[in-house]
């Protein structure tokens, strides 16, 4: 098991062996290794912080769902740590070359490719793609490189060192459609001088278990019972656009700038539509992101001449660039989605950001085209353009805006915190910012009892998923003991599922000591205080979950 | 002793009696009521977050240097609490028509202008001086409103919200040359839907000391005291420039973005350079900002054709606008500063954000035209004078800039860091971001010891002068006990120089506080990371002190 250290001042690569008895992976890896390497107070965008790419702890095997990638470091957007994964390919080959980690340190002013082989690491001139959309890009790179490689990517927001910028992750067909989107981690890396990462692991075969019957009898209960889960079928069918009708029918579904839970006009955006319109034009539902996947909930989404628009076009998008801007026509969304994907863009916080800018004239709900061009504006790195590129916050302080809908200076995503209660606690406090990924799927979304638990809960549940380099459906497998004879079957150790909760709660109490070494403190996590005051049609539900035990969240 | 109320969302107007017996005023005031009253978490510019004007508790009395007046609220540069102090004429009549305080909440769209006088508070249509620049708007109200009122102002920049917005004082001759300039206090004023406020003391005699005999000889003794200080004579013939010279000996004047800490042109913006200018000219030294002041350091600087320019020309602007820039040329400092006093604009936030400028290619060091456009370019309202307006932090963040010189989001001001380490540590550590007037007057500037010490006594004396509502003249007159018995004589008590000083510490503690209700964690409490590596030619100093040491510093 290897770690490379990357020193982009010197052009240095080291590569180290990783204790092979030391379990942690993803963003368990980024945790760690932030808490180890990183200093909290340096700038993000510094020559001392770092940039971390880490596979899960199952990555490169044949475990259903095991091909999420983390990438992490100090989020120029909110200022604290930072772990974003992403399906595609990456992950999967990392952890087939035995790569537990790349670290990146230092800073260089001229961009870098840096090529990642069984003969290890290097770097060279990125010329030929400064400047391109990831698109235009990745198709380069696959010509340069292989149709078979793996691609991270910095779009040209993270070459701009935007606070929303992403790193894009090439999807099984080499499209940029998978991004490690929040926080800003494209300008992280362009600002060590990393335009792209191409990873190659031809001839490497899959990664064989230490006990291989303790994992294959584990790999085929979990894919047996995601495969049963009663929401798998409507996620591959629908994909994840199935959440919108339910988000919008119990009211928290961010529309016009989170002043309403629903959306007059949800069914010209629902999974309904999205599935006829895919059918139609001979579009794709049921798409894999990543190797092993058994949910498949991604797709492919044509235009209306049947050509390719977007891939990956999912319900966090179609919520914040849709309902959230009041856009109700799902080209109009698939266009911005794929700009944002073309330029490195996280859609979450784009969404967040045009959203407040309805208050201050520069917006018009329902207006697409305005929405296009501002995203545009991005890209020519304009001031305006800049700004909007610098995320929910800043857009808000530079306009003077009092209401903004953001935690910690992360835009707050596509289920409203107000009718939607335990969300709610997570984007308060998680260490991540407002947070799309860790809340809580149970039911009783309006009470505000019982929201701490179910957030506890799903926080840490989603840290050993995502420290496991599973995606989320994994959480359909009735984990966690079915994660844990994965990872004890390929690890060949003997975790019980309480080590394995153990290893995620680590994770999150070192994602929270970095926060408050970084001068983070608990007083930021709250939501925005309009919250619990404006109340949101059509249940008018105000947030109001008890802020004295939401303080006591963390007392693992 | 009165308070006023003022809910400018329903334009009530409520005055209450201040108990006699609370001796609390000026900065320990603000942090009184923000302590007991406000919201720490309320976004800065919201309807629920308070502004509040304090006199000084010896304003309105004979006592020297007494027409201090403390402006307050969440501010929007640092999202901490804010005391920013200004001198004019306000504080003083405030003083003597026996108001405490006025602490306004609530939010008006249109804009007000605020009339207090000894029939109480109204509110009349600010609309005949919105959007005018500050001398114009001034000159109007003193026609309105006759030319002996007090005059508060905020500027263009803070009708347009913008984080680095001030509020002006009128000086003597009624001109917007005093700013309570740091923090942003002007957006937080037109926030709330004030534009001005006009105070009318006219026929109301000085203040009354309890005890007359008690405060006319502590007055008396203050007034010698100063008057015989060997430092008050420079003060007062060439103004806190002097300090200029003596900072680029040291190695301690900010030059060029803060790459340098003596300029080679210093002779072409030193004191003497300065009272040559203004001697040959016709302008004025020894000029008095305020009611009642012994120094007279304050200025009146003419153009070259003898005509009236700007007043209130200082070190800090000087140095900010001039060194810190590359721009060796008085002119052209005093007419960015003049520029800076009438849109209402922080000229030490402004020098910090335009220096960064250099390292995007938008400023070159020297280029004095170029610098005045930039700041021109903030009252257009466009997105890339938006974007200067908002400080040193968000510029930083929009463009991508990681050697960011600040603390808490507010701009390093002009005694070097890194050369004059005790001021360093209260940048760090001060509750309101790097502060420009508490550092350590002493000697032993390069030594790393002894800082933390000298830091945490200056930041309790200068809290108790901001409090008492003196100016920083004060500290000259051998205090506490001067000051103690001051304010026993006036308010007829018996405070212990001790006592005088607990109720600094007390302010302090509640800064503090609020801050940590903020969300501001201890880790804030840091100067940026590269001033601990970067060297500071001449002196090639970093900054050494233990940071153990420095998260020592409230411990009283």
């Amino acid at each position: 098991m290897t770690i490379f250290n990357i020193d982009m001042s010197k052009k240095e690569i080291c590569q180290e062996s990783f204790p092979k008895d030391k379990i942690v992976g993803g963003r368990a890896m980024i945790d760690f290794l932030m808490t180890e390497y990183a200093s909290p107070t340096a700038h993000p965008l510094s020559e001392e912080s770092l940039l971390i790419i880490a596979p899960g702890l199952l990555a490169g095997s044949n475990a259903p769902q095991s091909g999420r990638l983390s990438i992490g470091g100090k989020s120029p957007l909110t200022g604290g740590i930072k772990e974003a994964n992403v399906g595609g390919t990456v992950g999967h080959k990392l952890g087939r070359l035995g790569i537990r980690a790349i670290v990146v340190k230092g800073k260089s002013p001229e961009l870098s490719i840096m090529r990642v082989s069984s003969n290890g690491v290097s770097l060279e001139s990125a010329q030929d793609i400064v400047g391109l959309k990831n698109y235009e890009a990745c198709e380069y790179m696959r010509k340069q490189y292989g149709d078979d490689v793996g691609i991270m990517v910095a779009g040209i927001a993270g070459e701009l060192k935007l606070a929303n910028s992403t790193v894009a992750v090439a999807d099984p067909e080499g499209r940029p459609s998978r991004h490690a989107a929040r926080g800003g981690l494209g300008a992280v890396m362009c600002a060590k001088g990393l335009k792209a990462i191409v990873i190659d692991s031809e001839g490497i075969p899959t990664r064989k278990a230490t006990d291989p019957e303790t994992f294959r009898v584990a790999i085929k209960d979990a894919a047996e019972a995601i495969s049963a889960h009663p929401l798998t079928k409507p996620f591959h069918t629908y994909g994840s656009n199935w959440a919108l009708a339910l988000d919008n029918q119990r009211g928290s579904l961010p529309t016009r700038n989170h002043t309403q839970g629903s959306f007059e006009k949800f069914e010209s955006i629902d999974a309904y539509k999205l599935h006829e319109i895919i059918k139609s034009r001979g579009g794709k539902l049921g798409h894999s992101c990543m190797t092993g996947c058994v949910a498949r909930c991604s797709n492919i989404y044509n235009d209306a001449n049947g050509n390719f628009l977007t891939a990956g076009f999912e319900y966090e998008t179609i919520a914040m660039l849709g309902s959230n801007l009041g856009i109700s026509d799902l080209d109009d969304i698939a266009r911005m989605e794929r700009l944002c994907d073309d330029l490195g863009i996280d859609t979450i916080e784009m969404g967040c950001t045009i959203g407040i800018l309805n208050e201050v004239g520069l917006f018009n709900f329902g207006d697409a085209k305005k929405a296009y061009s501002l995203i545009e504006e991005i890209s020519k790195g304009s001031p305006l353009g800049r700004i909007l590129g610098s995320g929910t916050t800043v857009t808000a302080q530079v306009f003077g805006i009092d209401r903004v809908p953001a935690v910690k200076g992360q835009g707050i995503p596509g289920h409203s915190a107000r009718s939607c209660k335990g969300w709610g606690v997570t984007y308060a406090t998680s260490p991540q910012g407002a947070d799309h990924t860790a809340g809580p799927v149970v039911e009783e979304f309006l009470s505000k009892e019982g929201q701490v638990q179910r957030s506890r809960m799903s926080q840490i549940v989603i840290t050993g998923i995502d420290s496991a380099g599973l995606c989320l459906y994994a959480r359909l497998a009735g984990q966690p003991d079915i994660i844990t004879r994965m990872i004890n079957g390929l690890h060949g150790i003997n975790w019980s599922s309480k080590d394995y909760l153990e290893m995620a709660k680590e994770a999150l109490r070192q994602e929270r000591a970095f926060n408050k070494r970084a001068g983070m403190g608990d007083g930021q996590d709250r939501l925005p205080d309009w919250m619990r005051k404006e109340p949101l049609p059509p249940t008018n539900a105000v947030f109001d979950v008890d802020q004295n035990e939401m303080d006591g969240l963390f007392n693992f």
